[in-house]
């Protein structure tokens, strides 16, 4: 018996219930630096922030609402500035931020949450802020896609449909990166709505244990940022039955959650600042999960492999190098790695191969490592990008 | 009491009874690529080595030695070609080297080091070196030090002179860089020869503690290699008294050590792959040592931070942001930080300063950046450089 997927792609819209809006409040000079969502009713909200001791004050706001209340209502975010490092006028800052949009919406502050991401120290321009949120209007706009971005050079969305017991959900998200994206979802911010009904608990567990398959999975640049989060809400106006317990709609709702996840997670590595193409490292033979996906991690993180992929050179020696400094189990005399299918070590010896062909194939949109560590079933995956000229200059002049 | 430091810093010359030499055998266009170091009686020898499980065959066979007899006599080293993933071949070409150094010094081959740094996955081109070895005289040469060079644009070398006891000693240390320079003393090679007489196990108490301090506190872009030691021989004819036992000697000869150490580390990271600028960081007020170190070392190795500091910019959100990944002990809202002198974060708040004289003083050859953690009383130490253009350009044509 095979399982059918029961989830497609489709084109952008907002779940059912869900109304969002973004603009320009003269924090840049024209895009949009300023967005909400909001939702017609409370929804259930699962969240996995960053992990760095230095967390901004919208990231330790939002975190205390979610894990407090699991339910949230609506989400303003901004762009620019980090409101991260501000002491307690920064916090001050985010509580009016989200008093206004409360007040505005006529809800509980404790059901709005809050979000930025921009550059670390400074405050935010809260006349600018207080300006921008009494224009905000419920739309179905997506500018609110672009009102987080940075230095991405464009949105990241994803919306799927999928069914649950005959009822036709949908399921929106979206994401910015795109530097600072290491170890654990830095620099980032992703937001994902849908407006079927599942379990509080089960869904802060599946969003827990999916962005450590996604987004905890991606590197740009080995940095880790104090702002970042992932927020799921989930409203359940497709009135489908609440899903509780495992079952042939929850492993179609994980597969949608899974794919939406990923699909931001690549987007977000190939998109990482500089880049000129996608890495995806796939780890075979790991003796466990853990181990698969910290050599995967570390191959797609280091400066060496991620700069002999700018140049299409299949320099292996750096990716066996990289390779013995994980701490993980296998034998470093067994390993085999192939380059977008092309094998050059085989049971860790050199294979003579075309290098030219090698070259040209790794001169596409995305490369594949693939290695083998023969120890074990377990395998882990990993995506990057290369490290280019242009990672260098937009960050050696990110405030000028 | 003042101490007064007994050592200071000489033309170069090597310490009594050693010699060495180094030529071109054809493995690149012109520069020396092969060398040796040769003392005329054996020596107590010392030696800490690289920490990646995938570990070169002329690193595993030099290790083995020094564990085993703690003296060496000679050391056979080259450039070019790392013989690094070459299997049960490269291990066979190491004992030949070693065979063929033995046989023309009519010494054991028990005495015999080997050292190779360059391109990984490559076997030795044999032949060359076996004419090479035959070509290398006994003489006061420092081409040595240029025969280990890579991407290094300079040689790395001092000699020290100090008193044991009224006899003067001589201490000549070299090293080369210049990529993948962590987080262990990676992609590097350093060897220090002194006459002074000591004993072992103090030697390799001190080797190991010290390159701690040193070699192992510094980072060029956070890849670790699989080649690389530190190799300390004393061969005693200075005739001083052997050191054996806590004394002012011993403080003499581990104070010069330190020196010798830290000026080739510091000569490392100033000369990283494509770098302008030295970068040292200095952690005050820690909880203990690691922990200090750990900062220390994480601030000097974020892409982020080398990128903003290749770009003159005081960009310390990126400081404390780095700060907040480390997984040591103190208070993310106490965190001073300094950039050359210039206060930018006071217990964790933005102060406001000159941004324009900060950033001119960073384009000065070497920048400190002072952090307190106002958690303790130990500190930490770490340089480093910037990441450049020029470290990309550098490390996505290694080969071509």
């Amino acid at each position: 018996m095979t399982t059918t997927i029961k989830y497609h792609e489709i084109n952008f819209t907002w779940p059912k219930g869900f109304y969002s809006d973004g603009l320009n409040a003269g924090m840049r000079h024209k895009r949009p630096d300023l967005g909400w969502l909001y939702s017609e009713v409370p929804a259930a909200a699962a969240g996995v922030y960053t992990t760095n001791k230095v967390c901004a004050a919208p990231t330790t706001l939002t975190k205390k609402l979610i894990t407090t209340n699991q339910e949230l209502q609506a989400l303003i975010m901004n762009s620019v500035f980090a409101n991260s490092c501000t002491g307690s006028q920064g916090m001050k800052d985010a509580l009016l931020e989200q008093e206004l949009v409360a007040q505005k919406l006529q809800i509980k502050p404790s059901l709005v949450g809050v979000a930025s991401t921009g550059l670390i120290g400074s405050f935010l321009p809260m006349d600018k802020i207080t300006a921008g949120i009494a224009q905000l209007k419920e739309t179905t706009s997506d500018a609110v896609t672009q009102a987080v971005m940075t230095t991405d050079t464009h949105a990241k969305k994803i919306s799927v449909a999928f069914k649950l017991a005959g009822k036709t959900c949908t399921m929106t998200g979206f994401a910015k990166g795109s530097g600072m994206i290491h170890p654990n979802m830095a620099t980032m911010l992703a937001f994902i709505t849908t407006d079927a009904a599942i379990d509080l608990t089960i869904l802060q567990k599946l969003t827990s244990e999916l962005t450590d398959k996604t987004f905890n999975q991606i590197t740009v640049d080995g940095d880790t940022s104090t702002n970042d989060m992932v927020v799921v809400l989930a409203n359940g106006l497709a009135q489908n039955k609440q899903l509780t317990t495992a079952g042939t709609d929850l492993a179609v709702f994980k597969a949608t959650l899974h794919h939406v996840l990923a699909f931001l997670a690549q987007k977000i590595a190939a998109d990482g600042e500089g880049a000129t193409k996608l890495v995806e490292v796939n780890v075979n033979g790991a003796t466990s999960l853990p181990d698969g996906q910290k050599v995967a991690k570390a191959i797609v993180g280091s400066n060496l492999v991620k700069a002999a992929l700018f140049g299409n050179d299949p320099n292996w020696g750096r990716i066996m190098s990289t390779i013995g400094t994980v701490d993980a189990v296998f034998d470093p005399q067994n390993i085999t790695i192939k380059l977008n299918d092309i094998l050059v070590v085989d049971h860790s010896l050199a294979v003579a191969f075309d290098e030219k062909q090698a070259s040209t194939t790794m001169a596409a949109s995305k490369v594949v490592i693939t290695v083998d560590l023969h120890s074990g079933s377990a395998q882990g995956q990993a995506w990057g990008c290369d490290l280019t000229y242009n990672y260098v200059k937009i960050n050696a002049s990110y405030r000028s």
